[in-house]
């Protein structure tokens, strides 16, 4: 039965790229699968361009499997999404929220009536909803599907999103963190092709999801990643955390818009001053449109904060030696100046060897990110714990 | 035959033990394991303790396999082991080299010399020899067995130390990073039983192994665990990579010998004076005496040089969240107050969730860890090959 799960995570594959590499013969590969269509858990999806011989059918997890509900729960959104156990989104909708001032009851309340809405837009009912996955900014405890300390939303420390979100359906619920499952996105959007990469979230905090032998990885106790409270200063300002100079504090969203509202307030720029003027306050993608338009001051805020950041991930990158580093995030959306500075200063201080085959990019999947990783972790462990993967 | 695998990491196990998480019956795993008694590749070795019922016979790898030669060559020193299949030693030396001046021809016809000496010396034949695993103090390329690119040892560039070593016998030869090999070392010690751990080496230059998911991970392109040049200081001096502050040019061997000729010269040290006078040079370990002594100069080298690695392990704490970090290296000889500063940086600039549980420690193999890794190497990678484990 791992053939579902490799229909999952290699999705286009023919017969005999999904069975061969599980150690079946050819004809003993024919039976699983139409075994499996028979069931109504494979479905066939059109040819695969010929290579000279019949072109081969290419499968995929059956739509009338069922649901995925995905929830990307970020300090300031919330994004929720239905999708089809191949990933395809059905229906989505994202709207502002606040963490670190909402609780969970409020803000899951929201996701489950966004869940109920967004279902019955696409005719979707409960009993279809196969598994759900969650994805918070902080901590987790992914066995438990708690937050543990989340050091900026004290109030979710050990509340069961599990419970609370698995009243309304009979589908299993999974909770991780935001970044992880970013991550878990990008490792299935790439069908595991790259074993060794890692996925950075820059908005209102820093944070980056791990894959490593060809999964993610949570660490010992589940905080890996926990990079925003790296130093690149240590005489830098004091953060949250009581140290000196972590990253966070000086190069993510709310230290972009203090650099942009002092600028504005310093007269060093007219676009930025414009823009406070106008709305009483500034957001990073002031900082971004600014820079588009070629503000001075707004170009040099973005290099600053990206040779930060690009300072914090030449250690990771030393330690580590990941292929890629890709980059998501609110932060993407300021334009490519960002880029360019984090790409600098990783090239410049990470040791050559590590850096001759490194990849700095924006993540391919981008905003949807989060719900695409949302949902490959309840596919994947909805598969597993029924006991069809390993 | 993933039985032998089995029983090269579990050493002292039962049948029961050994063969029960591959997933065979009792009676199966019974037959099994009395078959390659039956054929010489197992053993009994005594009973375990008993709990109530009939003392368990517990099993490993045969004496009579053959014998394994580990070569560990570090930036200043060479280490020649011959070792059994589960890795006891029988016969080892260590001596002086110094890799930045001597080629690969003079250091490993050294090498080859002390293991034809140290075989003879255990009544060992050159047939007997089932593997051979070397550790090298750089960047290796593991599927070829050369260095790429080292840093402190230009002339080692691409050269096959493989095919080098490989003439005088039939058995395979493994090769390498150094600290991979004390990773591995203390992977077979601990039997597997932590999965996420890192172990750092502090002589010459600053390396790092990581285990992460129950294996030793090389990274994308071999270069993991170069964490010699993060930085720990934007203003610090400049390093031979070409960056200011690295942790390697600010607090290893040689920046502690330098702080300690400084202070011996300033006289704010009557000891390191009196040690730099009779021999006109100081050492890593003249300092470790002085501090043992009280001397307050050796015990400020000590902790400054403790703080900085501390500060980097603190970017690796919270990037990484190993249960473990174990420090190893010539460094460990200097005495307790290294370890001290180490730790206190590390709880200090680390997030309290990524060391509520963590463990900074010397690490248990001590000056063995890189020839017991490189046996672990020799023993299990003979095994990969020979078809016989995962």
């Amino acid at each position: 039965m791992r053939v579902l799960d490799a229909a999952f995570w290699s999705p286009g594959s023919s017969r005999h790229a999904l069975a061969g590499p599980l150690g079946f013969s050819a004809s003993k590969a024919k039976a699983l699968v139409a075994g499996l269509i028979d069931q109504g858990l494979l479905e066939e999806a059109g040819t695969q361009p010929s290579q000279g011989g019949r072109p081969a059918e290419t499968l995929r997890l059956h739509h009338g499997l069922g649901l995925l509900l995905g929830v990307d729960i970020g300090v300031t959104s919330l994004t929720v999404a239905v999708l089809r156990p191949d990933l395809t989104l059905l229906a989505q909708h994202s709207e502002d929220i606040d963490v670190r001032r909402q609780g969970p009851g409020v803000v899951l309340a929201r996701a489950a009536a966004l869940m109920r809405e967004l279902l019955a837009r696409c005719k979707g009912r409960a009993e279809q909803v196969l598994g759900i996955g969650v994805g918070v900014p902080g901590p987790v405890n992914f066995e438990a599907g708690q937050l543990v300390s989340p050091p900026l939303m004290p109030d979710w420390d050990r509340f069961s999103i599990r419970d609370f979100l698995r009243d309304d359906y009979r589908a299993p619920v999974f909770v991780d963190n935001d970044v992880n499952l970013m991550a878990l996105g990008e490792l299935w959007r790439l069908q595991r092709a790259l074993p060794n990469f890692i996925v950075v979230k820059i908005g209102t905090g820093i944070g980056c999801g791990i894959v490593c032998h060809g999964s993610v990885y949570r660490g010992a106790t589940g905080s890996a990643g926990d990079v925003g409270h790296i130093s690149v200063d240590h005489e830098g300002p004091r953060c949250h955390c009581g140290n000196r100079g972590c990253v966070e504090a000086m190069a993510a969203g709310p230290a972009i818009v203090r650099m942009a509202t002092e600028a504005a307030e310093a007269g060093e720029s007219p676009v930025l001053a414009a823009a406070l003027a106008e709305r009483g306050s500034l957001a990073a993608e002031d900082v971004g449109s600014a820079s588009r338009a070629g503000d001075a001051a707004a170009n040099r805020i973005l290099q600053h904060a990206g040779h930060l950041v690009g300072q914090m991930l030449a250690a990771v990158v030393n330690f580590f030696n990941p292929s890629h580093v890709l980059l998501g995030g609110g932060i993407t959306q300021v334009g490519p100046l960002f880029l360019a500075a984090v790409r600098q200063s990783v090239y410049q201080r990470s040791l050559a060897l590590s850096t001759r085959q490194l990849e700095v990019q924006y993540a391919p999947l981008g905003a949807q990110g989060g719900v695409v990783g949302a949902g490959a972790l309840a596919m994947s462990e909805t598969l597993r714990v029924r006991g069809v993967a390993p």
